[in-house]
């Protein structure tokens, strides 16, 4: 049947049998990990510098060696095209991003670029042909370390928002994103959004602790989380930690730590994709010996649907009122941001998931509690993602690691969701 | 009998009659308040800056015309002594500090300071003549804000540091305590600690919001709490707010917000004179999306013997054991400072509480949580303290405030408690 659709030319008739390389994976990952490579084994290549520049040009060049055909929109993304047998199919897309953290590792967004590389250059060794076009993409600035917004590229693409938006972001130095999009030579033709996409993968890393901890080589991910992002404040009477007795203080931290408990509370009934993190906190005057006047702390929410998002919020809320009730000091809640939860599309999850039994490997269910520019093309066309375990859970960090093996093995996986894909959107035109 | 040794020679037979002059004391507050007054209605009079000098030169220029005998220390405390009938009693001392807070008000210190003045302008205007001498003092350097260690003069006079080590102090520009000393021309020939004092008196404003909030004039000061001051740094693992499912965390300021609210509860468990306060917090790395790695925080213990400190310094390891044992997250705390529990003298505690019921005033025993000069004094000598409420318990603050009323009270009961204890020496010898 897949034959049909897929042929294998070179006399390899079985598709289940393709692998890709992965040693050749391995040292592409290795090769552009020295483009702004840390004494400390890590990258720092921020977006639209010079070194970004060199890391994109060292990949479009992988790609033309590979023989795709570029092209480049308005916000720096770029595509590069396997054509299909049936050009008029919408390219089955895969890829991720190359800029890095100020400290950032070898893998986070390099992985699912190289991985998409690697399933080219497989389909080329073993001249296969598929029904629809494939594409790799790496999308501008998704780290968001120099410029925000993060997943800038992506963001724009999908209309998140507006290129002029995006060109005007400043980095501390006061620069902007047109003037140096436009330096290293990538602000391309193309209007961003307007370039056909019939399905999306991205292969990352985890980038949390849940596969190494289980010892499970693929994810499955189902969907990213919504995340609320709140700021509170507390504010009670600042005062003499000496002179003031426990009855008469209005200690603002005192307060504080119960909201904050609270937040992993509620994060714990809304199991078991419910998250509660309070990140960030401010002391005032932070001083050793003053009873705390105010504290302001980060409260960041996340869940799978909107609908679970809604009730952590509204325990919240609740939890603080009658808090203020009981301590008589005022609590300020303001949502700072908010994005919503992004379910990925069945028809992709099935394929991940699908491949990654075809191939042996162990694997499961699991949400992304990160972003990832999947997230913002999940609200436009299909969108899958695969990840593989990464040391320790670390990630944005120069000690980021995944082994050659898992490394290997999600490129696999992405071999055949997009091989999956590729012959579904033939059979289906 | 107290007229065998205090004799008002002017014809007013009862000493118990006697009143300061109110009106006079206010003005010399609100006069030396010119010297480093701030627009907000504060006094910047940092130590040993030449606006410490010329108020120091404004109240010894007081105590001249008062007919006093100045004797300044190698460490610039500055005693100005009115004659007793027999020279050879040590003399009955009262005093205070005149630096201030960089946003300091009028009323810390320097209330204690010419309140002390002002029982011996009321001595001379009524000629009275007591037994033993009666000297004001002030101690230099008592706030630490140029310079550390706090309470500087006060503890080189009682040994609790050499002089050298004070000497040796730097402020942020560089500068030592000598140098300065000596360019304000406060550099004394008297030994620290070689002058003789038969007992301590120190009015000053409560700094806490007890008396206010019970609408009483006096406290009578019983001791001054001992305190601990520790470090305490929780070490979890830092990890991404989104990813890391809430098993697998390890947040350090989860498990730092039951020691934080320990802190409290083991304060109100140690009553009535406990208090216990987190008033610094350091969370690592601080971000609103990344699970704390780890935190440091501050905890202040008070109470009133160090016996009772002791039991809560217990409570306070157990707990924490208990924690380590179940959270698995590693907790350091070490004891950064320390203070012990001063007592005051039963004949000083008592003399201040005779002198406020006498004087028909409102008051109450009361504690001193702050620190202050009178309690290096109490481990030296007969030491004793008297209160004034001050507005919202408020002070170190531009908006520190005593009424004329309160201040007058104090000032009134700092006459009569050294009265009692001038003749009570005398009668003594």
């Amino acid at each position: 049947m897949k034959n049909d659709v897929l042929s294998a030319t070179d006399g390899a008739s079985d598709i289940s049998a393709l692998r890709i390389n992965g040693e050749r994976l391995w040292q592409s990952l290795m090769d552009l990990a020295q483009i702004g490579a840390t004494p400390k084994g890590g990258v720092c290549r921020l977006t639209l510098t010079d070194l970004d520049r060199q890391g994109r040009d060292r990949v479009v060049g992988w790609g033309k060696d590979a023989g795709l055909r570029v092209a480049v929109d308005k916000i720096g993304n770029v595509f590069m095209r396997r054509a299909g047998r049936n050009n008029a199919l919408a390219p089955i897309v895969a890829g991720s991003h190359i800029d890095t953290q100020p400290t950032g590792g070898k893998f986070d967004g390099n992985f699912g670029v190289l991985a998409a590389l690697e399933v080219i250059r497989t389909l080329n060794d073993h001249r296969i042909e598929t029904a629809a076009p494939v594409e790799m993409v790496f999308w501008t600035n998704e780290e968001g370390s120099r410029f925000v917004p993060v997943m800038m590229g992506s963001g724009v693409f999908a209309g998140i928002f507006p290129l002029d938006f995006a060109y005007a972001a400043l980095d501390v130095a006061g620069k902007n994103v047109k003037d140096e999009l436009e330096k290293i030579g990538y602000v391309g033709l193309q209007q961003p959004g307007d370039h056909p996409i019939g399905a999306y993968f991205e292969a990352h890393i985890e980038q949390g602790p849940v596969l190494e901890d289980e010892n499970i080589t693929i994810g499955v991910v189902r969907a990213a989380l919504g995340i609320r992002w709140y700021d509170c404040v507390v504010t009670g009477m600042e005062s003499h930690a000496g002179p003031t007795p426990m009855a008469l203080r209005k200690d603002a931290l005192q307060v504080a730590t119960h909201i904050m408990q609270q937040v992993t509370t509620i994060a714990e009934r809304f199991a078991p994709d419910g998250r509660g993190t309070v990140g960030m906190v401010q002391v005032h005057p932070n001083s050793r010996n003053v009873v705390p006047g105010s504290v302001k702390f980060s409260i960041d929410f996340r869940n799978i649907t909107d609908d679970l998002l809604d009730g952590m919020d509204s325990a919240l809320k609740s939890f603080i009122q009658r808090l203020m009730d009981e301590s008589g000091l005022t609590i300020d809640l303001t949502q700072a941001s908010h994005y919503p939860a992004a379910p990925f599309h069945p028809a992709c999850i099935d394929a991940v998931r699908r491949a990654a039994r075809a191939l042996g490997y162990s694997h499961r269910d699991i949400v992304s509690g990160a972003g990832h520019d999947a997230v913002y093309m999940a609200g436009l066309v299909p969108t899958g993602m695969i990840f593989i375990p990464c040391k320790d859970g670390i990630s944005h960090n120069e000690i980021e690691y995944a082994s050659p093996e898992h490394v290997a093995a999600g490129a696999n996986v992405l071999l055949h969701a997009v091989l999956e894909q590729a012959a579904a959107v033939g059979q289906g035109e």
